[in-house]
């Protein structure tokens, strides 16, 4: 069960900073969205060649052009790209063609998707390396959370790894461990504290303690 | 009945030449997502800038986050922004919100919407400034074009304007006019020709011509 930390609102300088402090304990640093708006392919190319260490995934969010924009980020040196679940089964078949040729990998983004699991057996054959549950940001504070999503998309995938994203907490971790995700996908709750050193050790020693349970 | 060129895979210096052909004959800009992902929000401030006189659409197809990445596309020069009309209604509501403030439009992107005439009226309702169809890049070899969807959401809309997007060439442009969309928006229709003013204006003139004898 790998940890990966999204950076969103974020310059590059002060994304160096904040994974020089976890480049050790995270697996996975993701270029959100916004970081992506901001700067481009640039903050890949620049957090890869600074980290070559991480696996960076680029959240690209893509919903059309699939092979195209697969190709860019992967040119920049994104190891993994995200692809919208609600996007056409040929811009999936296109990003997914890219990264075999790359040796890289697609994950895709489930947010906003309305029926999950069809959708999912649908994307499983479709040959993506990742199905990630999303719970939007826009509707966290609606107390709405990933956790029942996982659970069918954990249930009905048979060739891809599970991922989960969206105000994981400490508080909700051991709960999403249990239900033994490949990919655990933390934001705020570590960039946001003071120490974030300290923030992501304790999450991954949680996964730690809590996997050796279950 | 406004014409949107939309430029995709080019970097800002050649943008800037491709502008300086066409400034006087479109009346839209577009920073196409591709060009979004290479230079991130420099190519929409470079390109504002320089042509402070046209009307600057960022394709962020937002799907999260909306008030935020609204936010960071109007500050860096954007007039008009695009969000997923499969995202969450959230979303648009705050990416519609801070548009207003900045008195700075919305346009839906429809792109792979499955129930075209429901959420149009949904979308219509929620105080979008345009709804626009498109079929996606990726499917467009499977022989798609947006005439019919342009038809159905043209009939429920109320409030909003309507464009149309996605493989628009030469021969389709006279039907599409007939339809009398608000926005006309064309990429390689224009940006793959040798005289890309000839290509505009021939363009122009079409619209022109056929929303008279109409």
């Amino acid at each position: 069960m790998r940890l990966q930390l999204a950076l969103d609102f974020i310059s590059i300088e002060e994304a160096k900073k904040v994974l020089k402090e976890v480049e050790d304990v995270i697996d996975v640093v993701e270029i959100g969205t916004p970081f992506l708006l901001q700067d481009g392919l640039r903050a890949v190319s620049k957090i890869k060649n600074a980290f070559s260490n991480l696996t960076v995934l680029a959240d690209l969010k893509v919903m059309d052009a699939g092979r195209h924009e697969a190709k860019m980020a992967f040119d920049a040196g994104a190891d993994i790209i995200t692809v919208l679940g609600v996007s056409d089964d040929e811009t999936i078949k296109g990003s997914v063609h890219v990264a075999k040729e790359y040796g890289k990998e697609v994950l895709i983004d489930m947010i906003n998707v309305k029926d999950i699991e069809n959708r999912a057996v649908e994307l499983d054959q479709l040959g993506v390396d990742y199905l990630c549950v999303h719970t939007a940001f826009d509707v966290q504070s609606l107390g709405l959370n990933p956790l029942e999503e996982l659970s069918m998309v954990s249930k009905v995938v048979k060739y891809a790894k599970t991922a989960v994203a969206g105000g994981v907490k400490m508080e909700t971790l051991g709960q999403i461990v249990l239900m033994n995700p490949d990919l655990i996908i933390v934001g705020g709750s570590i960039t946001s504290k003071d120490d974030k050193r300290v923030a992501a050790i304790e999450m991954k020693e949680l996964i730690r303690n809590t996997s050796k349970e279950a």
